[in-house]
């Protein structure tokens, strides 16, 4: 059975204080496909790129085991680009520019050989497009998504009719209180299952994430590093070892749904330190559980009892 | 021997969502002391209040077991007064008032029989001061200290001079950023190693706090809450369970301090869930528990390994 991933693929131009790179690989589904791919193999990529997109990068998923024939190329229409420009803490950016290009009638027909596909996983894209995507699948098992405050403002209802078929929402710690009208994101958190979603995962960057059902929490810090390149996909990295695990073990008991989380949190850790996905082209699997170690030795204590 | 708590006792008034109240216990030692005492004995108070300040709250401090020999009673002064008012995210707070009296010239004579107090807890006063009361200690094995933004930008100089006497420094994600000029907590808290603290502790609030000495690091998140009543005292509240705990345990090593974090937090989340000092004034053992269970149950996981 098959993790289907839907999102964009773009090329980004990124600006940090270590410097500037143009024309990067970018895009949720990038990054997601990417980084699931350390965890898990039956990968099937969905997205559009333009005719200007490097050949090498799709070759270089193809290379990861990712199934890569749902990427559309328009023949007539450039790769959809942002140009973003991150301040100084790295926590706050700029979208210089947004040339949606390729990306603006995304649309996708999912491939018949594709809906069969179990796991499925939605990249921050509108909401009617997340919706018509999911009708095409036959019979999803775990359905993730993600979404922002430009659809939260914009496509309320919309977004809220999606999330009734979602099981996982990805979402970040500002997202949750602009969608629940809710200060507090633990209150917040708790109404967002009343919308669809039996699990939430709050992502709050350098502070790492929570994740919520119904009847347990688990928090986890993120890995604490000294130097950030570049925050871009941070989040859909976390979304893609977070995917790409629950894939791989097919057990969605809390107990491993923190592990699930665990593996976000590593990857993320990885991505951030370089532009891109440079970091995450060879990642070995030393590198992981030399991580898995350090954000167990970061977070845990030995329970006591006050006597 | 003695844990020695110097700071600040005072009248607030707090108006958050919850509603208003005026003139209840507040400042620094207050909290310090108050928390500390679940933990140890032998904790002895020094501070400054007005003739106003109410005998039963002296009477209260005492009935826990410290030391109120060292407040000094203003005849001809009022307690210092401060006035806050949180807006709906708790996170910010405007200072409406701010009255002194008393406290203006606070520059404590630490009474003799206080002078071999081994654990040093200074609350956040001017630097200068706190200077003043590591020198009068005779032997002191821990200093502990606090400080805040108003120093950092206005006594930058007499900081630093006072920092290279504590062992222990408590402080705030954004202070650790204006004190190092690092956009990054954790580049920015080595560099506090530089200026005397072997032992840094960074506190971010809703999302916890690091533990950082020069070899290890070890973070905790806060005790998800729905309800937050008033975030005063919350950082004190966390310094006096640390200080508690180490001078219960006398233990330095890096797995107790890692305790002594759990037990600022768990104290921090009882203090924050009623006004002023209302819900840490009888607080059984099981409730701190109860809270360090909570606290083990949603940071810890079963680190497994990639294969």
């Amino acid at each position: 059975m098959s993790l289907l991933v839907v999102g964009s693929i773009a090329l980004d131009t990124i600006e940090t204080p270590f410097g500037k790179r143009e024309y990067i690989l970018g895009g949720s589904a990038s990054f997601i496909c990417l980084t699931s791919s350390y965890f898990t193999k039956d990968i099937r990529m969905v997205g559009i790129v333009g005719y200007d997109f490097p050949k090498g990068e799709i070759d270089f998923f193809r290379s990861k085991g990712i199934d890569t024939s749902g990427i559309e190329i328009s023949p007539i229409e450039k790769t959809f680009h942002w140009y973003g420009k991150y301040h100084d803490d790295m926590n706050t950016r700029d979208s210089i520019v947004t040339e949606l290009n390729a990306f603006e009638k995304f649309n996708p027909i999912i491939p018949e050989n594709f809906r069969d596909s179990d796991f499925i996983c939605i990249g921050n894209v509108d909401p009617r497009i997340q919706k018509s995507i999911i009708l095409q699948i036959k019979s999803p098992k775990i359905i993730m998504m993600d979404t922002m405050n430009f659809w939260i403002e914009g496509k309320l209802n919309e977004l809220l009719d999606t999330l009734k078929f979602a099981n996982i929402l990805v979402i970040n710690d500002s997202e949750v209180k602009l969608l629940t009208k809710d200060s507090n994101i633990i209150s917040g958190g708790r109404k967002i299952f009343e919308l669809g979603p039996e699990i939430i995962i709050i992502k709050k960057g350098e502070h790492g994430a929570i994740l919520m059902t119904k009847e347990e929490i688990f928090t986890v810090p993120a890995i604490p590093l000294e130097r950030i390149v570049d925050p871009t996909g941070a989040g859909d990295t976390f979304a893609g070892g977070l995917m790409g695990w629950l894939h791989r073990t097919k057990d969605l008991s809390f107990e491993n749904l923190k592990l699930a989380v665990v593996m976000g949190t590593v990857m993320a850790s990885i991505a951030v330190e370089d532009y891109s996905i440079d970091n995450l082209r060879n990642v070995e699997k030393e590198e992981i559980n030399k991580r898995i170690n350090k954000l167990h030795k970061i977070s845990n204590f030995n329970r006591i009892e006050l006597n």
